[in-house]
């Protein structure tokens, strides 16, 4: 028999549903999103449904890890798109709570991973792993699922929880997902809606990019060179406008002297076309 | 039939024991201590004990709420003594980690509570509170209690945790214990043995003021002129090295202009009786 999907919007009552569920014994998973669900979204899904009995889905788009000047304010939205969707993939529950549920207060309480925060994302966007880490650690606490399932394309978010988990001690099972691209290479993104059609065109060249320089580390290329043949490439699209493009070694985000033979180094870029901030990344085995 | 203390030293070997607890529908209460312990600690079981079937106290000195000048490695241990103690007081479970099973490599996550972490110890002691508030919340991700139960003489750590675990959604309910004092009044505290008989019978100025205190705040005499005369009297006392005095508003520990009817007030103290350095305090309703 095919279970309906719930939309819960308190965490009182979720955890209510999550108890009767893990007395039955059931796995639980959860797939934590900011909603405006596309096909990454769907794929972490289905791998949820592959470990677990039951997969919640957060919507919720926290306003801790945007930064003052951020898109915050004009994130897409469109939970009757995200429901019906949610619900073709088999979701168990979406726990999709207003800012004044999860937040009823201000917030006092910070988490902060340093190291692995600090680089790429880190130095452009101020705060914001502060604020994924201390939503995630949150959602944790509501929801206590066995596992969790994240994308790669936001690779540094995913090294900033697994160190975090590690650090405390969570029980919970972190799976990292790959990165869902479109025909022309551009990963999927929420944000992707913001592009106009030109700005979308030239997107392309980030994935481009990126087998270009996965080819040329994993045959042992010099990584500054590679650096600046991805950005030679990048600045050859004119709408593309470069905030960074970094190769580290994964998952410590440390830049590697030079790599040896088995570290896995992250290709890593964050390109604004227009106003839109498009970030994408490659990880590859020396 | 009586059962038998074990003591823990692994997450994973006390996770297994709490599963089953936990399978058998048994409530989990966590008495987080750093050994050597007194009658205050004892009393936090028997209240545990009250509330659920298993009883975890965890024994752990936790160098991350140490400063570096400060007392972790004179920090008084013995172990069976504490076993011999915990086992007569019923707890079914010590969890004594080495520090290396807690954290296994250099900890880069730190939870951080603004606002109630700042004031009274928070000024004396940079750091103090984001290391409590890490290893509580660790021990909260290992033990998954359903209460937790802390003394009230480190008032300030009771509003530091009560703060993180509402902001956090960590599904565990704080229990705060009353102090329990010597019969000249000297709040429980291991540190007392680091005092010597001269320091030991001085120290008991701090109760006396705090009852001084607690009288005139009630009646609703000035905090300010409250404060100057629990100086006075500790002053009066020749080996007392005053850190601080405050007269705070609880839990939010803000300093009020003037407290309003049915305000809580904190009453709290650090003083140093040479190379020791005691709290205390009292809560006064106005």
């Amino acid at each position: 028999m095919m279970q309906t999907m719930q939309q819960v919007v308190t965490i009182a009552e979720l955890r209510q549903h999550l108890k009767e569920a893990r007395r039955q014994g059931k796995r639980v998973g959860l797939v934590p999103t900011m909603g405006y669900l596309h096909e990454g979204h769907l794929s972490l899904v289905n791998e949820a449904k592959k470990h677990c009995e039951i997969v919640v889905m957060s919507i919720f788009v926290n306003p801790l890890q945007f930064g003052p000047n951020e898109d915050f304010d004009r994130y897409p939205r469109d939970m009757e798109r995200d429901l019906k969707m949610a619900a073709s993939a088999g979701v168990d529950f979406v726990f999709s709570p207003s800012v004044g549920e999860m937040y009823p207060q201000q917030v006092k309480t910070n988490v902060s991973v340093s190291g692995v925060s600090e680089p790429l994302c880190g130095r452009s966007r101020p705060g914001h792993f502060d604020g994924v880490a201390t939503v995630v650690l949150k959602l944790f606490q509501i929801v206590q699922p066995d596992y969790a399932f994240f994308g790669q394309k936001d690779a540094q978010q995913v090294a900033v929880v697994e160190q975090m988990v590690r650090d405390l001690s969570v029980p919970v099972t972190i799976i990292p997902c790959p990165i869902v691209r479109e025909a022309d290479g551009v990963a999927m993104s929420s944000r992707n809606v913001y592009l106009s059609a030109e700005e979308r065109k030239q997107a392309a060249v980030l994935y481009r990019s990126l087998q270009l320089a996965e080819k040329k580390v994993a045959s042992g290329a010099d990584l500054d060179s590679v650096r600046d043949e991805m950005i030679r490439t990048i600045e050859a699209e004119p709408l593309a406008d470069i905030d960074y493009v970094e190769l580290l070694r994964y998952p410590d985000l440390t830049k590697p002297e030079a790599p040896e033979k088995g570290d896995r180094v992250l290709i890593a870029l964050a390109v604004r076309f227009g106003k839109t901030r498009l970030i994408d990344n490659v990880i590859v085995t020396v």
